[in-house]
């Protein structure tokens, strides 16, 4: 990350970290530490066919005997290879070499291209319904928002919260008012720091979750009637939100890959003066894309260009798969022109309902929004979750968290490309919990998803993520569950029901 | 309260509670409990002269022998009369007759005559600025919004947290997303039962605080450019909301005992077709006027004749000082038009920000909009207010909440009438923790806000109460502070400085 970062010319925040256990004096690159250095080396052995799909990686007492290093280095380095997806560890066996995941074979997905005219939106009651049917255990959870409740550390956070509790300052519950708990505050200044942004503590407003922080953050730059530009598929939270502000949505052709088409968005920019942007750059909902650094640095000075504010939903940047901690569109923003929103919900603590902006030159407004809206935000749970941080609890957790979901990114994945009908696309996300499936056409993904909740099972079809309820063929899978043989059964059934749909389309014709 | 109920044909929810200690076959009224019995022969004597302010009462021992009840029966007698203002406790000395507070010698406030024209409004800026001012602990909190933090169970609460989260089901996080915790909003139906209406757990939406409950019904009920019903003067954080919903203010004459003018806002509505009205019927903020029984019914039957949303903001409710637990205009609404919202913010927990909305026939309006503003409501606070609601713990603080802000009530409201200058108006308010303060024409209440706060103390000018900016000559008081010297002397000095403002007016005529 510190190579790209210097590549990108970025507003960077400190120094690389930098390895206490010493140097081993080889052919390190600049600033590169000397686990990066060992993970860059097993990596190249792996290019090279050297270790193959399936090896076991030297133990960590060898590496630290022949390479002079730590264990700890030993370990990060590891860390960092299965970060990347090219190893996994094994419990109580080591690490191996990844297989190359087969579902490669399946097409990716194509970029799509809307119409881009404003248009108002109406979509609240298919998403109420579609929220309804997933609250229930009940339910397989194909069409979920939310990764498996049991994949986070209940035990740790119910003890720091009553260890907060007990604390708790009872003029903590007035000082805490918006803009927020000054504690978890600095953690999530931190946080940037760690991700090469300089966001001040002052900008910093927690919210009620990211969905707050997103709709407060779009209350503070708009007026009804305003136009604002969003992604082609797009989160449906960021429809229902413009559709409440009584705003119009303008879709720009997006790519399954890169993430939003720049030359097409400044076109809409210039043609519809839109009040602001609303992106996903990083593991977008729910197409996957990835903007890359380069094309985020692009991306930023449009908006510098413009004098336009972008709100950015990045509420899974923390869940990278297998290219590492994604860069923040934040590391070129000197001018405060992005409104950036995140959250603990899909990493840490789903239900706290903690999130926060950071509103660069917006904070005043964003504040005046927020205190208008709920006044403040849980105040227990925020000293809760700043204590959990204090104590570097996220980070270790976020490492197995990743490397869970990666692995069922692929087992999913591999079980959709054998059990969908020929000719299904499926993403390829680096990180997060979806994959977004274009099946042939003839599949009606409502239709689709009315069938599978008569089975119990839960789908998000694609006209959930469009104003213009395109992507009628497409469907967003949620690969954040433990694939059970129920839920394996479930994606199975789908792929059955897509397939007679696709066989009727035929033999109609 | 089952009195006055039966007078007003309400909606009843259920038998009246009923004495289990058995029954002394006197001249108890129908209905009426031993300990009810008990209590009005005690007024009975209270009023009458026998016995006198100060006067110690029976003994539980001697009364439970003389009138062959239990100490329960007794108890709970003495915590009516407590409640209704008539007795004070004396800690380990018994119950004496309450003191007739000296400050009614200081005239009741008058009626607004505000001009009912819709207008847009613009007040962010200047409520931001006070709400700043008022969220540190050193600034002396005449002008706060909260009862001082040091009157909650924060231990209890810590505790019941701490237990709710280590029993937290995970799934329960995404179970009791919207509409909200099924055991909390069981809860808030019981406290409906306790007041004498029948509201069903389906149409109870917990929120972020009684902020968002507000926001999320008005925004269910308008859209840009309508005009909603406010009272003159009205909380702030209804101009707040709504100047962000773009919509507009009708401000409708309100008199400082009984409410909003019924004759005034009829004419209101035939004339500017308002979208809904936003009003506080008990312990109303900043006025703290309460509206009678029979008026509360009129009002329900004006919503019905003109099927027209009303947004309640009942935050006090629970805090009743010397009249008895306020009806509430749901006993009369069986058509659903009240949106009523509440919290525990004012009453239990300050800074769990966990409100409600009971939202009538815009359940589903309702909780589409919480859904796409915030999506839920932090789930471990929820478990743990349910706990602790379900313990029965509740009603016992509430007890010795509402006896200590009576108290404090009092304090302030002598205090003020010996330290402001002549002709200067107190509220007489029978709940809540505020005091309405009119002084004579020649204050400037915004400028003597600013002079105040200079000088550490913060106040919460007539201004802020009106989109009109109205009230130039008021301001609220917050009396739910213990009155420490510090506060003493604050009081003084803005007294001090209201009388130089008239002093200045004087000697410039």
């Amino acid at each position: 990350m510190a190579r790209k970062a210097t590549n990108g010319k970025p507003r960077r925040a400190g120094a690389d970290a930098v390895d206490s256990t010493g140097s081993d004096g080889g052919s390190q690159a600049p600033h590169e530490t000397l686990y990066e250095h060992l993970a860059a080396d097993i990596a190249a052995s792996i290019e090279s066919g050297t270790l193959r799909p399936g090896d076991r990686l030297p133990s960590v007492r060898s590496l630290t005997a022949t390479r002079g290093v730590s264990p700890a280095t030993v370990f990060e380095a590891y860390y960092l290879l299965e970060a990347r997806g090219l190893v996994r560890a094994r419990p109580r066996s080591g690490y191996y070499v990844a297989a190359e995941p087969t579902y490669r074979s399946a097409e990716p997905v194509e970029m799509s291209t809307p119409d881009s005219a404003p248009r108002e939106v109406r979509i609240s009651d298919i998403i109420y319904e579609t929220l309804q049917a997933t609250a229930s255990r009940h339910v397989v959870p194909l069409g979920s928002a939310f990764p498996s409740p049991a994949l986070f550390p209940w035990q740790q956070l119910a003890r720091t919260l009553a260890q907060a509790v007990t604390k708790l300052d009872p003029w903590a519950t007035v000082e805490s008012l918006t803009p927020g708990h000054e504690g978890l505050r600095r953690q999530i200044a931190m946080r940037y720091l760690v991700d090469g942004v300089r966001a001040d503590i002052g900008e910093i407003i927690v919210t009620n979750g990211a969905m707050e922080a997103l709709n407060l953050a779009l209350a503070a730059v708009s007026k009804p009637g305003d136009a604002v530009v969003v992604e082609a598929p797009c989160f449906y939270a960021c429809l229902q939100a413009i559709e409440r502000l009584g705003l119009r949505a303008i879709e720009v052709p997006t790519c399954p890959r890169t993430g939003i088409e720049l030359d097409a968005l400044e076109q809409a920019i210039v043609t519809h003066k839109p009040a602001a942007l609303w992106l996903m750059t990083n593991f977008q909902n729910p197409l996957t894309s990835s903007m890359p650094l380069e094309k985020k640095r692009d991306l930023v000075a449009l908006l510098h260009k413009h004098r336009l504010p972008m709100i950015e939903d990045d509420a899974y940047h923390e869940l990278f798969a297998s290219e590492g901690r994604p860069p923040s569109t934040k590391m070129f923003d000197d001018e405060g022109w992005v409104l950036h929103c995140s959250s603990f919900s899909k990493t840490l603590a789903p239900g706290f309902r903690v999130g926060w902006v950071s509103a660069g030159r917006f904070t005043k407004e964003v504040a005046q929004q927020k205190l208008a809206a709920s006044l403040a935000t849980s105040v227990p749970v925020q000293a809760a979750l700043a204590t959990y941080l204090s104590r570097g609890h996220y980070e270790r957790h976020l490492r197995a968290l990743r490397a869970r979901l990666r692995s069922l990114r692929d087992q999913y994945a591999e079980l959709i490309a054998a059990s969908f009908p020929a000719g299904t696309r499926i993403s390829r996300p680096a990180g997060g919990y979806f994959l977004w499936i274009e099946m042939p056409a003839g599949v009606d993904a409502l239709l689709l998803g009315r069938e599978a909740m008569a089975a119990g099972i839960s789908l998000a079809p694609g006209p959930l993520f469009s104003a213009s309820r395109g992507f009628a063929n497409c469907v967003r899978i949620n690969c954040g569950h433990p694939l059970t043989d129920e839920i394996a059964n479930a994606v199975r059934h789908v792929g059955a029901l897509a397939a007679r749909h696709v066989a009727s389309v035929t033999s109609a014709g």
